[in-house]
């Protein structure tokens, strides 16, 4: 077996667990550790809190070979990502005269108030991430990387680091849509996977007032094998009389 | 102070790990879970992986007073929560009668296949979550409520059990959008919440090729509280030179 190379996200927001904003990082994220051959174990969503950011961080970091962290890294009273992650650490919250520079390029060296300094506040050693957007960096504190919670400028962050990460091969996939229920699928299924343990079948319903099928969604790191899985799955949905709605 | 009733999602599904699915039952619940006055402390999105299920169930249960899965209750071989359930809490897993009888309703008691009977399968002791749309019951056991993963059954799910949830008052939320940035809000919003610790308020950034500008989201049980921050920061706005481009 390959060295299998594993991650955890933590998505830092008081404003996700409230409802009011509906997360969509962590679906970034999950497709592109796919292609660098990093499996996303698990995510967590956690509220802006020191106690809370602390413990979860090192629980994890301890567990898995990356993990991202998005959210709480802006100028307000609310952004406490940066002081948590020195303190996971045990490692000073210092200025960094790096992000300092950022800041400046970006606001013009006049406009640096004091709100915005404090996104120059980043554990001591850490490198940055840069950004490409909004001037105030991320960083990296060992295996833990430290992203912003807007969508665009995560995305461009994480752009920056991503040639970094060393990951397997990546992880493919094949989704197959038909009319068919999940109950009709499910013996089928099931024999598919017992013969083919290393490649994951995933059946997944969609319900709703205009129409009910499933996706079915394979996942493999072989080439051959998705191949003849995903055969096996529009054979199946043939032989039960379903209809084949979307492949990709 | 009065008893503060919490909780923890736990979305069960590999689907929303490999980014392929994106989830949109935590926002439901989160601004469910508030008008009910429960806090949603956290979420965690974990694999279809029985260790995991258990050990991520029996951390969280004990930790909050109640607990809302989704996913994994279907007929295919991937759906392992309600059997991860019943080895989280020692009991057996059992054909539940009633939940029998709900397929049978549902499907016609002559279309009850193996992979529908499956469905019938709850962990001993629990109670039933009826499922209005598509028969596969849900159940309770203990603090444990197990939901579906398709966002319109698991809506009608917690629709039939929310009334069972004994929470505190309601927690109040106002969003106020402005077009200042983040930075220039900082000082003044950081003043606010020094003032009413009880009261929270998030600032969340948004920025894209259109627009940039704030959300600034206040929370509290208490309605008089919310009204003095709302009136505050709605000032702090106007002495910045801000423009307030919606409010909710």
């Amino acid at each position: 077996m390959p060295t299998r190379f594993t991650s955890a996200v933590i998505i830092i927001g008081n404003e996700i667990l409230s409802g009011r904003t509906r997360d969509s990082n962590l679906s970034f994220l999950g497709k592109r550790l796919e292609e660098q051959g990093i499996y996303l174990c698990e995510a967590r969503i956690i509220p802006d809190d020191e106690d809370i950011i602390i413990k979860t961080v090192n629980e994890l970091r301890r567990r898995h070979d990356y993990i991202f962290t998005t959210g709480g890294i802006g100028p307000t009273h609310d952004d406490i990502t940066a002081a948590a992650i020195a303190k996971a650490f045990d490692v000073a919250l210092e200025k960094n005269p790096e992000a300092l520079n950022c800041l400046k390029q970006y606001y013009g060296a006049d406009n640096v108030n004091e709100a915005r300094m404090k996104m120059a506040n980043i554990p001591a050693g850490a490198d940055l991430i840069l950004n490409p957007a909004s001037g105030a960096p991320g960083f990296r504190v060992d295996n833990v990387f430290v992203m912003a919670g807007i969508p665009s400028v995560m995305q461009l962050m994480f752009d920056g680091i991503a040639d970094h990460l060393t990951g397997g091969p990546p992880i493919l996939s094949k989704s197959i849509t038909t009319d068919l229920r999940e109950s009709q699928l499910a013996d089928g299924l099931g024999k598919l996977q017992e013969q083919y343990e290393a490649v994951s079948i995933g059946s997944y319903p969609f319900f709703n007032e205009e129409k009910t099928g499933v996706n079915v969604i394979i996942r493999s790191t072989n080439a051959d094998e998705l191949a003849i899985i995903a055969d096996g799955v529009e054979r199946l949905i043939d032989k039960l009389g379903g209809r084949i709605i979307a492949t990709a």
